[in-house]
């Protein structure tokens, strides 16, 4: 039985992949790299240069090319769900067509946070085309490594840790939330949200050497986190951020 | 500078460490291992392996040990508060004894997840009796493992995550909540969450040889759970789990 690995790799720091992820790749003979477009080279590369130094054997790397998505959709869910029967398309021709037993994919952060791989997988298996066991390696995420770097902990004694979207955030926190990580935020949703005793905890190219961390007040702060933000973005091309924001 | 580390060494599985943490475990020359009582020798046992198998240096272990805390109080921000105040003069205590440069402490999953180490660490500098820098290494949390373990994501496409408490749990979902993750729940709360339209992955002694999954719609599976958790429990004298709810 062929099989495919599903390898969680960290929010960016080489050293924050684990052990069991090194030997998983190392299991591995073959690399699908599911790319984001040129504007994200600099992730490819990321990810490339974790399998030069992870990998000890000899192994072959296919790049998957991303179908386009249409970014501010009136029908989310439809979009979304095109677009990853489409992945599984390209996934199965890609994986069906390697005559290599063990194949692996990288996802950044752990594969269970805001990454499509696993329903990709999913589909891919409902289709019926191509069967293979899997598995999931779990990874630390960016919640996580925006928690380290800030050296603090995610909730008040207690409390629960609620997890969000740039889109969710915009409709409002559900009431009775104090504590939110919000991720995928594009549109710095943060300045929409009322109130003056708000704390918030942000951080971008997050276990880079890139890394960028600004904290505090959120009325205070937020017009930084912005303008930072801006220009993170135009130097580099492209960002990954994400913050916890905390009423007082 | 004297410096302390605070490491997240995952859920239980000694592969689940990443490089960065075995990296910052052969900095530190004295480990603190705050122990949970007699009954989780066997964590203890865990941690201990850890450190031999990752370790390629001479050091110091020291033990300290957890002061008694009421489990079922009336007041339980100050029962917390008071455990912490009393655990971080136990660690300056200790940490202010031991000539070395740099201590360690190794923290289950992530530092930032329901674990006291960082506001522990807070209160011994905030005392002033000790100096020192420290840094925090995120971990692979049990939450990770879990849905690795199940080879599942959080969320449903764009949806919240929720992490919470059993105690919080017995309060009820907040609104609009459809993802829960509950973590310290020692009397199976999911047994007092109404409606027949939910489904639950469970999991013990997660990244162990020990364990154990149960997953199913929750009305059909809760009676399996109590039993086999009850079971466990008895048998190995203690339980780790965790589990996701989600409402269809």
């Amino acid at each position: 039985m062929r099989e495919l690995l599903v390898i969680g790799i960290g929010a960016g720091d080489p050293d924050q992949v684990t052990i069991q992820a090194v030997k998983a790749m190392n299991r591995a003979d073959v690399f699908f790299v599911i790319g984001k477009g040129t504007e994200k080279q600099e992730l490819v590369d990321l990810r490339t240069g974790l399998l030069a130094e992870h990998v000890t054997h000899p192994y072959r790397v296919v790049d998957i090319v991303d179908p386009p998505r249409d970014r501010t959709p009136s029908d989310y869910e439809g979009v979304v769900d095109d677009w990853h029967e489409r992945r599984a398309a390209l996934f199965e021709a890609e994986f069906g067509a390697t005559g290599e037993d063990v194949g692996a994919i990288l996802v950044w952060g752990d594969p269970a946070l805001y990454d499509s791989t696993i329903r990709i997988v999913e589909r891919v298996l409902a289709r019926g085309n191509v069967a293979f066991d899997w598995s999931v390696i779990p990874g630390v995420t960016s919640v996580h490594a925006l928690t380290a770097a800030h050296r603090m902990v995610l909730h008040r004694v207690g409390e629960p840790v609620h997890i969000t979207t740039g889109r969710r955030l915009a409709e409002g926190l559900p009431a009775g939330i104090d504590n939110a990580v919000v991720m995928l935020d594009a549109n710095c949703t943060f300045t929409q949200v009322p109130g003056e005793d708000l704390e918030i905890w942000w951080g971008a190219y997050l276990g880079t050497p890139d890394e960028v961390l600004i904290s505090g007040n959120l009325r205070e702060v937020e017009a930084e986190i912005v303008r930072v933000r801006a220009e993170l973005r135009e130097h580099k091309g492209w960002i990954m951020d994400t913050y916890l924001l905390r009423r007082g």
